[in-house]
Order: structure tokens, then sequence, then C-alpha cells
């Protein structure tokens, strides 16, 4: 295992990846924004007349189910599989699972179809996927009790994935080990579409060190946080930290950011 | 009859009830990111699959005809059925209403089909709606002549609700009373989606204070226009401005809302 | 041959035509901002039951594929048969032409079946649909190869249209004469869409100069690099560059337009 956020961000930087994102309405300029910052390259395309294709040219693909429809879901599947077939890293974020019954089945379906490498959740929408109990209202993560660390263990060993919970403290697990990930500023949770763009940087970090997804996964969300503190710095709230956040992608810098990683 | 923005911001902040909004593509993040800044938690759902089940946990309903399909309308009326027969609020911005036919006749068939408690619309979209002259050139509101508060009036006792009628001076009514809402800033017509932001905002008021919706509605209108004013006073243009309005709806303060809502 | 942006300028924030767009997810609060900074009325509205009318209303369309779909490829050719029809010029933005055969295919069938006036692309996408060679990776540009100004002429002339190749320098041709337009700056690049704000901007400027498109196509690329160069000067990167652009198109002054503006 090596952690290394700089070393990731900056082979990422070199190679500029195409991330393939279909994902909801709300946050497309949002991942497609944080995306380009970061210093891969966005692509949302969501017909299926053109999925398998998109996805082919792709380093990773994150599919998003924040504002589902029947028509979306099969193209998510289509691009899915294509992706699989390609040995290209598929990210899936569960928007609101738990919330209705249409996006807990949705997610289900995606998960028993499609080989998810990275699942990436709060803890909400993920304990919904094991079973567990959870307090869902919506989209918005409202924090939540219990474990994180059992609750990524028991995810990624129940659903053979990688397990990536997001909260105060992130958790990151293979189903053995768990990593934890302590970067990031309370203002994430004032805009909407963090937790999406937080999966779009899983994708791009996936892109650039696909071998090993859970340090990669881990990597994503610190270098994420870390951006997020430099962000909160002059913000006045969440609008300036918002615009802020894309300024702080951009000037991540390789050489300082395994120091300031908070990953364990 | 009570007005006090304040006490209803303090009520929403505690409860964060969550406001489902079926709106449309341009401003999804924007009325999501209000919402959110405002102290309620936004959620956006427009599959049939779905809404129903969506709406049952919300506070209030927002229907936003601004990119209208088929598909889009059926679920807005099962959407707004729904909330009708749980007795949850429901928001209705008739975008563009008057610029083609497609938008007034959805607008009047929402009318008919559902119960709709705030209309929120500029003049010559309600104008549109009670069969008066209006000039509507898309879907920005352009000024309009002819008395905003007979307008509102009218509106609200030919269809039925509280009509809110926003322009320099906002008025809203029930049919009998009119309120007079004089906050905001002539920035907000330099951005898109500020309209739809005061149908949010709308929204959230009523799912804190739904007994009295005339009250809630011309005290959402008032904390909007306060937080522009706010937003404006460092604003280089439309840019900073919106950044800018998101950390002011965040910081708005319910000790000094009422001081500094002008409504009469 | 008459070069004004600022004279254009003016006209168009004096009659504030109506720019009708069916564009992208991705960039539709984004490019409705531009153009409502600039000085006119966007209007969304993609709806086969509406596009003919609404661009009726309008003084430009601009067509965008950067999120294709069947349904929205028919209300494209649907409101630009109906544009043609009335004379009201046509800005086509073939994002990712080139990326997947569903967009390359899509493109031309738009060229076949509507009149286009201005072709607004990235040099990879244009040189895709002359049959140059070109690499395309998603719907970013990442530079390119081979003479700019050769390959708008080329187009310009097999396809019949105003060629408009944006680049570190613009060039823009009617199939004989060939304009440079130097303004601009890297930073544009750091943000999703600004492509698709150009031919947002190419649309406003159309819709105020019907007569000499050509100038008027150059004339928006100048009028937008102008706006770009004064957002990066004190923007830290792409998130606060982003809310500037916004700024800096309203407030750009059509007095000293004309001499900032570098087009040859």
């Amino acid at each position: 295992m090596s952690v290394s956020p700089g070393q990731t961000l900056r082979v990422l930087r070199e190679r500029r990846p195409l991330v393939h994102q279909i994902t909801n309405y709300v946050v497309m300029n949002e991942t497609a924004n944080a995306t380009l910052a970061l210093g891969a390259l966005p692509v949302m395309a969501h017909a299926l007349e053109e999925v398998e294709e998109m996805v082919g040219l792709a380093g990773a693909l994150v599919l998003n189910i924040g504002t589902l429809s029947p028509q979306w879901v099969e193209a998510m599947i289509a691009a899915g599989k294509a992706a699989n077939a390609d040995g290209i890293p598929v990210v899936l974020d569960p928007v609101g699972a738990g919330a209705t019954r249409y996006r807990t089945e949705t997610t289900r379906r995606i998960l028993s179809e499609v080989g998810v490498t990275v699942l990436r959740g709060n803890q909400g929408e993920v304990a919904t996927l094991v079973g567990a109990e959870a307090e869902v209202r919506g989209v918005e993560s409202i924090g939540a009790a219990g474990d994180a660390a059992d609750l990524a263990r028991t995810a990624a060993r129940n659903l053979g994935l990688i397990a990536s919970v997001t909260g105060v403290v992130d958790r990151v697990s293979d189903g053995t080990r768990v990593l934890a990930v302590a970067n990031g500023h309370e203002l994430l949770a004032t805009v909407t579409g963090t937790g999406c763009m937080s999966s779009a940087m899983t994708g791009c970090f996936l892109a650039a060190k696909r071998d090993e997804s859970l340090e990669a996964a881990a990597e994503a969300l610190a270098a994420f946080g870390v951006a997020a503190e430099d962000a909160a710095r002059d913000a006045r709230g969440p609008g300036t930290f918002h615009a802020n956040l894309y300024d702080a992608l951009a000037a991540l810098d390789p050489e300082t950011l395994d120091g300031r990683a908070r990953i364990s």
C-alpha cells in the first residue's frame, strides 16, 4: 500500500484522463468544473446512442442517481457494463438511496448489473444499502449516528467493492482495511453537490491510479478536503466558498499535498 | 395576522424542512443552493416513479415550468395531487406563461388539476393568467405597466390562491388583503433564476408557517430581498452579486430581519 | 465591411433581443447568465410543443449538442427550420463532434436539415466536420495542431456558412475572408462551458447585426475575449474568474470596446 495524493495528482495532471459522468441535473456544471479545476477532462453524455462509445475513451466512469429517470438508468447500466468490459473503474454515488424506493431499488439494480469499483455515499445512503438503520431526509447529508468505520467495512464486504463513506471524518474500506480521512470543512455541507463533487474527484483519482483503488479513493477525499480547507480561508459564506473551491482545486500543490492529507 | 420573517426563519432553521422542487434545468443548482443557504433541505426529483413518495417527506412542493416537457408536466401534476392529499403547500412558478401557448396552457392545466397554495410570478406571467394585457418576452421580467396590487388581488380572487407578484415592489394577495414588499435590489434582474429562487424561498417559508400562507409568502420575499440588499453591498456586477447572494441568505439574522423587512 | 463590436453592443443593449437557446444541461445556467449580463434576454425551451413558437419571438437561435438525446435533436431541427423560415440567424455549437459517432452524425444531420448561419466550435470539432485529422478527447478543447485560418476557410466553403473556430487566436471565415480575433485569456480553458458561452455571445451579436454575420461573429468573440481579460485581472483561479466573467460582461463599455478588440 502506498498513499500519496500528491503523486497521484501529479500523474493525473500529466495524463489529463477523460472522466465520463452520467450524473444529475443539479450538479453537472459543478462536477464538470471541479474535474477540470483538478486537472482532468470531464465529459457528460447520457444518450444510449453514445454512452458505450464515450466510456471507451474514458479513464473512469462516474454514475450518480441524483435526478433519476428510467432512460437515464438504462444509460447508466449500459455505460457501466461497457466500462466493466474495458476494465475502466466505475464510481457509483447513490444520491438519496433510502429516501424513496425508486432510488434504493435503482441503486441495488446498478450494483447487481454493474461491477462498481467504489461506492461513494454519505452514512445514511450507505447504511440503507447494507440494511442498517439510517435517517435519510432527501439527498442532503444530515449527520448520522453509528460507527462509520464499521459501516464502511460492512458495506465493502457485503457489496464486494470499495466503500467510501463521507462525513466529518470519511472512512474508506475494502472490507479488510479501513482508511480514515480527516480533511474537509463544515462549509462543504452548505453547498449542494459537494458530495457529488467528491464522487467526481474519486473518479479522477481512480483514473490516475487504477491498481490501488482503496488508496486512490482515500486520496481523492483528502485532496478534495484540503481544497475545501483552502477555500474556506477567506470565504464569507456558501457562495464565496463555492467559487473559492474551484480556485483551491486548481491551486492544489502536489508538493505539499501529502503533508497536508490526514489519511490514517 | 402576524408578520415576522425573523420568527419564521428561526422555525425553518430549527426544523430544516425538506422542500421538494420540480423545476427547470437552468436554475436547479441555484434554487437548491438558495434553499440550503437559507436553512432548509432541497430535493430535486422528477420521475413519476418517485415524486409522490418524495413529496410525502416534504414540507412544501415547488413546481416551476421553466423548461417544460410532457413527462415533467405529468410528474408535476402527480406530485401536486399527492401534496394536496397530504395537506402539503404547493408553490407554482409559471415561468414564461404568455410567451408560448404551451406554457400558458400547461399553467392553466396545473392550476385546474392541482390545488396551488401560492402562485409566484412576475407581472407579465400573472397578467396572462387572468387574461389581462401583458408584455412577455421569453422568461425574463422586463418591467410592466399597470397596477400590481390590483393584479395580485384579481389573480388571487379569480384563481382562488395566494398571488405573489414580484417586481420593484412585490405584491402578495389572498384576494382581500394585499401586502406590499419593498425589499430587493436591481442586481436581482441581472442574474437568471432569481425569480425561481424567490419561488423556492416561498416554499421554504410555507413549510415553516403553514397556517398563514399570505404572511409566509410575503415574508419569503422580504427575506430574499434583504439578502439581495446585503449581497449587493460589495458586488461588482452580476457574478459577484450571485456568489454573495448565497452568503447573504446564510447570514440572514432572525434577530434583525423583522426590522429590515419592508412589508406593509 | 464594418467591424465595430462597441456599436453592435450598443444596439444589442438597446433592443434587448431574445436569444433562444437549445443547449446542454451542463451550461444552461451559465449561457443564460452570460446572455443576460451582456444585455440580451435568454430563453431556454426544448419541447417540440413550443420550440417553433418560441423561436418566432427570438432574434437568434443557438443550438448546442453538448448533452444530446433523440428528443432534443428533433427539437433542435424543428426550431432550426422555423428559424430558417423566419430569417432568424442560427448558431450551431457541435460540442464533442468527433468524440462519438452520435455527435458527429447529429451535427451532420443538423447541418443538412437546417440552414446554419454560424458554426462555432474548437479546432478538433470543426476539423472533424471537414474530414481533417483532429484530436478530440471528450468535449474540452485540448489544443490543436494545424492552421486554424485554413481550417476556418475550408469549413466555411465546404459547409456553406460562417465558420468560427476558437482557440488561442480565433479565426472566423465566410470562405473568402478570414478575420482573426486575438482577445481572450488562458483561464477560459479552466472553466467548463466558456466555449458554449462564446456560442451564446455569437447568437446575441447576430441578433443585433443580422446583415453582417461574419463581422458579428468576430465581434462577439472579441467582446467575450475582452470580458475574459477583465475577469482575469483579480481572479485567483477558475472559480473567481468564472464569477468575475459575468461582472465583466455586464461592465463591457461600448465606448472603449472597439479600441480593445484585436480583430484583424
